[in-house]
C-alpha cells in the first residue's frame, strides 16, 4: 500500500501516518519528492484497510498495490483449476458447452431442449427454475417442480444441470437437483448468499454483476474460495454501458484478463449479453477465439412462444450450426469442444 | 406497446404479431409507412412482457409506452407519500436529516456521535450494524450486539433510528431495534429480501443501485409496495461511471425526476457519492436545492480512526456547519429543515 | 511517478527500470516488499510519460503521482482567477448567469430572448450560429449572419456574447462578434483547435466533453492556458452514463472537485445536461448550491417552436422565477447574482 | 416517428402535435390507449428533428422509428461495400491485416516494422505522424517528416499506408503520402474535419470515438458519404466504460451489429483497446471470429524504447504467431487472410 501526501501536508500529519503504519505492525518507507511524500508499507498488508490511512488528515490517496484477493489469484496457484461435474472437466483442453432455455416453462420444452442440446454436443443442460426478475410483475419461474423437470431431462439424456439458486432457503432444493450451483449476475454481491454456497462443496457458476469490475468479481469468488469451495467457475456476460443496442456490453476483455489474474476456469454468456438471437453466434465464437473454457447459451426449441428472453434464445438449429463453427475455432487454438 | 416490424417483414411474420396480440385480449392498431409497419396494443399492457413479441420472427423491436411499475407512480398517486417515524414526517414541507457512522464500532462512539447529531439538528441516528463489503477480509460489522448499541443511544436523545438488514435471516433483529429498515445499494434486486421487507409494516429506505436505473429502482420500491408496504424512502447514493475522481458519481438529476415520477419521499446520500469529506458539504447543498426530502450524512467523533469509510465522514463540526447551510437553502425554496 | 514491478521480475528487470530512470535524469527509490518491489521516481517527473516504462518487461503498473496539468492547478496559482469581460466578473464573488436560446433562428427571436434574459438578470447573452449536429441532416445554423444578430440584440441590452467556434477556420469571424468564445463538448479534445483559441486572448467557455474525465478537461485547459491564454472558465454539462432518463447525468460533484483541484471559474450547463426543461430549475439551484461560479441556461421566447432543443429550452417566465431561486440560494453561501 | 402524450395532455395539446405534423407534409395517425394517445408519423420523415414534438406541452417524449442514417444503412445498399487500396480489397472475403507502430519515430524503425509486418502477412502499414494526445506536454508527433518515412518504408515493401489526419489543414499533406485516412477516435464527431474529408475521394477508416454510440459512429459516416466519398471503414476500437483493468472496453458486438445495420467494412483496433500487449493476441482472435473484415494492431519492433504506446505494442515475434492463429480462425468461418 502507497500513501501519498498532499503538497500541503505537515511534518506532524506525516508522522502520523508513519505511526498508523508502526502501530498496525508494518515497516514504512518514506520517499520525499521536490513535491510531494510518499509512504510505502512493506509487507503483506493485505488485510489492512485503506481507511485506515483515508481519514488521516494530510493524505492525497492510498493506492493499494497488492491484488485484495488471495486464494483466487493466480499467484496463490499457478495451474488452472479444473472443476469435474459428472465426468465433464471444466478449465482442461477441452471447452464445455451449458444450453437450454432461459426458464423451465414446461416438461415438453426442458425433454425437447435437452435431446437438441445433447446431439449438438453440449454436456451440461441449463434452465432457470427460480427466476429473479426486475418487475414483480413478470414469470417468476416455476420453483421446485421446475428442478424435477431439469433432472429428469438432464438425466436421459446423460447431461449435467446447472440452475440457478437465488436465496439461501432455496440451497437445500437447488442442491438436491443440480449439479451446479448458479449465482447470477444480481446476486454476485449477496455475500450472505456466497458464503452458504462456499459451505456447500458442489461447483458454483458465479456470473459477474453488470456492474461489477473484474476485480470485484474475484473478491466474490474469494468468499466462496474462503469458505473451503474450490470449485468456482467464473462466467462473463455483458456489463452496463452508454451504448444500448445490445442489451449489455460483452467485455470479452475478461477472458484474457480473468485467466492471467485467476487460477479458475472461465465461460462466456453470450446470449445475456446480446439479448439478440442473430448476434448470439459471433459473441459465442469470440468467447471461445478470446480463450473461454465454455459457453453457457440460451437455446429453447421454440423460441417465438419463450415465456423469457425469447428474442436472445437460438433455435435448435441454430445451435447445431454454431457448435460445429466452435469446434473448429477451439481446435485453431489448440482446444476442442 | 408498440411493435416495430422490419423493413422486410411479410405479410405472414405481421399476421403472426397480431394474432398474439389477440391472443393476450387487446387490440391491434396497425400503422403502415413507407419503410416500417407499427403495431400498437391498446389497452393496459402493463403485464404483458415484450419477449412475447420479441421472440417473433419479423420483429426489429419493441417498445413499452406504459411505465412498468404502478404502485410507485405519481398517476396511480399524486399526493406526496409522507413516512411517519417516531414522530418524524418524510416527504412533507419539513427536510428530514440521518446522521451517524458508517459502521457500529463502539458504544462510545455511537453515543457521542447521536449526542452531536441531535444537537446539530439531525432527527434520525444512522449507523451499520451489518457490513456488505466488497472483500472478505474486511470489516463485517458488530452484527446485534451493534444493534444494541444504535437503539440505546437514539433513545437517549430521542433519535429514531435507521440501520441496513442485508440478509433475510436478519430481518426479525433489526425490525426489533430499529425504525427504518434500510436496504443497501448492492441489495436493491435482491428481490427475496425486498419482499420480505415489503411484509413488515416498517418504513424502508431503498438505496438505489450503483448501477440502476431510475426505472430500475421504482420497479424494486414496486416489489415492497405490492406485498403492501407502502412506508417507502427513496435514497440516491452516486452511480458507478467512467469518472472515478469521486467514488461514485452522485446523480442528483435523479431527485426532480423521482420527484415527478414517484409520489414517494427522495432522500440523497451525499457521503456514498462523494467518498471524500470535502466534498459532502457541496453535494448535500446540491441535494437540498434539487428537491430532496432529506439527507443522509456519515459523522464520526473521530474519522481519523474510522474502521470503514473514514474518509467521507464529516467530522462534528463539519456537521454543525452544514446543517445551518442546507436549513438556509431549504428556506429559499419554500422548505425547513 | 511509481514502477510497480510483477511479482515474478528478475533482478535484471528492475535493473532496466533503474537505469531507464537514471538515464532520464531521475533518482530512483527502491521499496523491496515480500510479494513486490516498487520503485519511486523523485523529482518533477510531470513530463515522462508513463509510457517510458510500461513497455518494460516486468513491469506490472505504472502509477503517476503528480498531477499532469500544471498551469490550470490550484498548486500552480493558488487564488482564484476572475475573467472579465465587458465590466462582468467570472470568478469572483457573484455569480454570472449567461442565457439565450440554443440556436440563433431569426433576429426577432434573439432581440426578444435578449430583452427577456436581460430584465431577468443575466449579464452574458448565449446563442449558437455555427451548430455541431451528430446528423449530417440536422439544422447546422446561421453561420456568420447568425452572429451579426447575436452581437446587435447584445448591445442593445448591455449583454456580453458568449457564441461556439467550432472549426479554426471560423475563429476569425467569431473573435469578430463574440466576447467569449465557446468550445464545445465534442471538441474538447480538438487539441488543434485548443491551440488557437489559445494564442487569441480573448475568454474561453471550455465544455467538458460528455465522456471525459474532470483530469482530461483540466488537461484541455491546459492546452489553452500554456499557449499564453489565462482567461478559461470551465463549464459542467453532464456526462454519459447508462442512465437514459436524463439526456446527459449532471455531475455535480465536478464543481466542488474543479474548485479544488483548480484555480479556473467554474459554471454550469443544466439545460444540456437534463433535456427537459422541467428538470432545469432544480439542476440550476443544485449547481449554485454546489459552488458553482454561474450557469448557462437555454432560454427561448417560444420553445413550442425552437429549431434546436425545444425540450430544454426555458419560458422566459420560468426563467425569471428560477433567476430569483438561484439569487436566495447563492446569497446563502455567501455569494450574490 | 411516434409522439406519446402524456396520460394528462388535453385535447388541444393533442390536436397541436396533429397540426405540426400536417404542417410538416406528414399525416398523422392517432391511437388513443386508455392511458396514453400515441400519434405516428406516416411517411419518410428521417429530416423531421424530434424536437419539432419535444418543445410542445403535452408530450411524454418522442420515439424515432427510421434510422436516422441513410445512406450507411444496410436498407439503402444491401451488398457489401468493398474498398479498394492499391490492389488490397477491405470488405471482401479476405481479412486484411494493417500493422505498425503507434507514432513514427525514426526512419530506422518504421523501416524495420514495415518489412516484419509485410513478412507476417500484412498488407497495409499504420504510423502516426500527426498525434492528438491528452496533454499538451505528451509527443505529438513528427509530422510531415513522419509521412514521408512512412511512404518510403511501404513502397520498399509493397504496402499502402493508412496514417491519421488531425486538422483540416493537415488533409492536403497526408493525401499526398497515405492511402488511407484515419479519423481518430477524439476526432469523429469533428464534423468539418469529416466533411472536408469526405470531399477527398481517398479511404478512410473512421475510428469509433470512445464515448460514441453504434448510430453515432453511423451517423458520422454518414458525413463522408453525403460528400460523395464511399469509402468509408469502420473501426472498432473500444468504449470507455466504468472497467478500468483494460485501457477501454472493446466492444466485440459492435462488428456483427454493424455488419447487420451497414453495408460498410467493419475492422476491429485491439491494441488501442487493450493498452496490454498480453491481451491483444486474445482481442484480435476475437475481432476475427466475431466476423471483422480486418484488423489494425500496433507492432514496434523495439516496444520497450516506443515514445507512445509501448505497453500495447506487439513485439514482431508475437505478431508473427498472432497472424497464424487469425488466418486460421479466419478460415473455420469461410473467410481468408
Amino acid at each position: 500500500m502507497i500513501v501519498v501526501m498532499k503538497g500541503t501536508a505537515t511534518a506532524r500529519e506525516t508522522g502520523a501516518v508513519l505511526q498508523t503504519i508502526e502501530g498496525l505492525g508494518f515497516k514504512p518507507h518514506i520517499s520525499s519528492g521536490e513535491e510531494r511524500t510518499v509512504i510505502g508499507i512493506i509487507g503483506n498488508d493485505r488485510k489492512v484497510e485503506s481507511s485506515a490511512f483515508e481519514g488521516l488528515s494530510g493524505v492525497e490517496r492510498v493506492i493499494p498495490i497488492l491484488k485484495p484477493y488471495k486464494l483466487a489469484s493466480r499467484e496463490f496457484k499457478q495451474e488452472d483449476t479444473v472443476v469435474e461435474v459428472r465426468g465433464c472437466r471444466i478449465g482442461g483442453r477441452s471447452c464445455v458447452v451449458m444450453a437450454g432455455p432461459c426458464a423451465v416453462e414446461t416438461r415438453e420444452q426442458v425433454m425437447e431442449a435437452a435431446a437438441r442440446v445433447k446431439a449438438a454436443g453440449a454436456s451440461i443442460l441449463r434452465g432457470g427454475a427460480f427466476k429473479p426478475r426486475t418487475s414483480p410483475y413478470a414469470f417468476q419461474g416455476l420453483g421446485k417442480p421446475g428442478l424435477e423437470i431439469l433432472r429428469e431431462a438432464a438425466d436421459k439424456h446423460d447431461l449435467a444441470v446447472v440452475t440457478e439458486v437465488i436465496s439461501v432457503q432455496d440451497i437445500p432444493a437447488v442442491v438436491e437437483y443440480a449439479d451446479i450451483l448458479q449465482i447470477g449476475a444480481r446476486n454476485m454481491q449477496n455475500f450472505n448468499l456466497l458464503e452458504e454456497v462456499g459451505k456447500e462443496g458442489r461447483p458454483v457458476l458465479l456470473k459477474r454483476g453488470m456492474m461489477s469490475t473484474i476485480e470485484e468479481l474475484l473478491l466474490s469468488a474469494e468468499y466462496i474460495l474462503s469458505k473451503g469451495n474450490y470449485n468456482v467457475i467464473l462466467c462473463e456476460r455483458g456489463i452496463r454501458t452508454f451504448e444500448k443496442f445490445t442489451r449489455n456490453t460483452y467485455d470479452v476483455s475478461a477472458v484474457p484478463v480473468l485467466k492471467k489474474l485467476s487460477h479458475l476456469p472461465v465461460v462466456c454468456d453470450p446470449s445475456h449479453a446480446a439479448g439478440d438471437r442473430d448476434l448470439v453466434p459471433a459473441l459465442a465464437r469470440a468467447g471461445i477465439a478470446a480463450g473461454a473454457d465454455g459457453l453457457i447459451i440460451e437455446v429453447h426449441p421454440h423460441p417465438e412462444v419463450a415465456r423469457c428472453d425469447g428474442a436472445q434464445s437460438l433455435h435448435p438449429d441454430q445451435f447445431d450450426a454454431l457448435m460445429k463453427e466452435v469446434a473448429a475455432i477451439a481446435r485453431c487454438i489448440g482446444r476442442s469442444i
